[in-house]
């Protein structure tokens, strides 16, 4: 069984947006157990879709298409699916029934170009969308599939998850279940976790592994199989288990957890409140942190001390500490926690100061040093980094590694 | 002349990893007049990548490989051309004496499995790559050119920059230039901007137009081609300038300009410092603007004022007023921006103060209502706005709103 993907859109070639959609139906395949052999791009040219398509009829069992759904001269998919498979295209009431009321809800009428888009292959079963106008279909024929999904990414990604998902795990049930788990690592480098991990994976059969280095952590990805979905879960979580032995407190989650829910769940639990006075991050961790719903029962807010005399009015750093240390210190650091945990009414106040660059260093203090601190009304602690990369990343790295200092004291036995 | 793009690895087809790379090589191919008719993805399988190769070989002209030059047994892409064109490997002495400096830089002693990069298929023009081990090429043969770089990004967008892009120009000079400008617009919708541009768009004939909606902005792009390069920016500004004409003040910058940047641009000039009060925003507006090198040069920072205790201590908004209208009220927006004027000892304060959802919302107030108010010292002015999209769209578009109010406010006649 191989699968292929074919992305169809001018826009695609023309370089106007990158191709997200086959990264997410890959990663639909893998969950499937189906392997995916090619992913092509094609224009909205007729002739390029068509010899693409009979090519994919070859050496493929399934294909799956999005794009070239909409009601425009050039959206072709549907008349050259056809073409490719000698099909007529008949019209589809159902697509008409929702194309009517798609237009009641929006108070338009039909336009007669969305008419087009009623005639599918004949034989199709046909997927309405809820989201859009353009239906999707899946076609069974001389032992081929072919599906055919909208381009709008969220329309496809529902489209996929409601209809193709089920329809291919009923009709291939996998004969092994193939499952994954990722382990997200911070505070740590990609070589030392390969370093500390590497006897472990070394010994294991059952397993693969992949370590992955991301700017904003390190991901260990697990993957196992098993002929049952419970025996691949205890399988996946021992291997988690151990690899959490030897990781320790790096370890900060699992697969789509972030750091930011991580925190926030064991402030929620430990019934604490964060503060947070930002210098050279300009406010990205109050942003970081407020991802979450309801993260107000957890934070209080904060100051966002760019300039010196905001740090000394709001968070009441003393003037003369600053001018002895300069505004990029462990000291100021400590001052700027403590001032936030207090004049936020907070538990814990968090700080960072330090030099994003690409300016503002001086031979002592180089672009990437930053202080962070953490006041929690009885003790100050400090850290000191030396962080690399463009400003961005300098300032992305040191949120991340407060939002880790926060977690490393809510996690203390 | 045919262009074709193969992007070579598992990682992609395994959905581990998003293909951006194809992205950055059709844009330059757009720019270089060269036609892109197929994007291809393909493991590391020998057997799928030449079949690949052999295909694009008969229908495309210039082939373009990036992946699978890397040390280990699945970099298989010199190899597989090789075949592909009925070529011998051969030990290129730039690549061993590269890799030597790379290896003495790193101080590290070169691993055996790296000198499998030294060799290229022959004829092949090494392009030597300081920026990593793996060396790239250019090959021409029978008339087709096959092209090969390295996957990492940044290796990659260099290289290509520095070589093929020069290389191409010098062996196609395009007959016409062709080229594109985008206007940036922000504070209307999609529909409108359609409105108002589309007589002037159906009255054209030397341009073509598109019209995108992103969660940031609209964008329209204008493409045209004329002999020569002046020709083609004189044509280009031309049609910017009656756009801008229709568009007035809605647009804000073009091509990779970004808001923050017009913003702090503004604030330089005008020798002025602004302050920010983010409620819901959480301090997304501060980093935003700090993402600017050299923004503390306009920036004092701010009150991330989530808590209401925040609002009423740092931001000195009476707690009366509060309890009156509630936290998210033109009233309090105001008072917040006044509060965060005068103690950042700023020139102009912003504030924000919305419900972001999904929780928050009250029968009256539902998610997505976001008042933002700027405060001058002498007057202040609010706005109120119903947002729709989840909850890190609404406080994105709240920034960015919040942004543009500010940038209205400073170009103001």
């Amino acid at each position: 069984m191989k699968a292929e993907i074919i992305s169809i859109g001018s826009e695609i070639l023309r370089g106007q947006i990158t191709d997200t959609n086959a990264n997410f139906i890959a990663k639909k395949l893998v969950e499937l157990g189906i392997d995916l052999e090619h992913i092509s791009a094609v224009s909205d040219n007729p002739e390029s879709l068509l010899s693409t398509l009979k090519l994919a009829l070859q050496r493929s069992d399934l294909i799956i298409t999005t794009g070239g759904l909409g009601p425009t001269e050039d959206d072709i998919t549907y008349h050259t699916i056809a073409r490719a498979l000698n099909l007529k295209l008949i019209k589809y009431p159902e697509a008409e029934e929702n194309l009517k009321k798609f237009f009641k809800k929006i108070n338009r009428t039909i336009s007669p170009s969305n008419l087009k888009q009623i005639y599918l292959p004949e034989g199709a079963k046909i997927i309405i969308n809820q989201y859009g106008t353009a239906p999707a279909m899946i076609l069974e024929k001389d032992n081929k599939i072919v599906c055919s999904f909208p381009g709008v990414p969220h329309e496809m990604k529902n489209l996929i998850e409601e209809n193709l998902v089920p329809y291919l795990k009923e009709k291939f049930p996998p004969s092994v279940i193939k499952k994954s788990k990722i382990l997200k690592i911070t505070g740590l480098g990609e070589s030392s976790v390969n370093e500390l991990i590497r006897d472990y994976i070394n010994k294991q059969t059952n397993f693969s592994f992949g370590i992955y280095a991301n700017p904003e952590d390190i991901q260990v990805q697990i993957t196992t199989q098993a002929p049952t979905e419970k025996e691949v879960e205890k399988l996946l979580q021992s291997s988690v288990n151990q690899l959490t032995k030897i990781l320790d407190n790096y370890v900060y989650g699992s697969n789509e957890e972030t750091i930011e829910e991580v925190v926030g769940n064991l402030l929620k639990t430990k019934k604490l409140k964060v503060a947070v006075a930002e210098s050279c991050t300009g406010g990205m961790m109050g942003e970081i942190i407020t991802r979450i719903p309801g993260s107000s029962e957890y934070f209080q807010g904060g100051v966002i001390s760019y300039n010196v005399r905001v740090k000394e009015d709001l968070l009441k750093v003393p003037s003369k500490v600053i001018k002895k240390y300069g505004e990029v210190s462990r000291q100021v650091a400590k001052l700027m926690a403590e001032g936030v945990q207090k004049y936020c009414h907070s538990n814990i106040g968090i700080s960072i100061t330090g030099i994003a660059g690409p300016g503002g260093a001086t031979e002592k203090k180089k672009v990437g040093l930053v202080y962070m601190a953490l006041a929690d009304g009885k003790k100050t602690v400090a850290q000191k980094h030396q962080l690399f990369g463009n400003r961005q990343l300098i300032r992305l790295r040191s949120a991340r590694r407060a939002l880790n200092m926060l977690r490393m004291y809510l996690t203390e036995k």
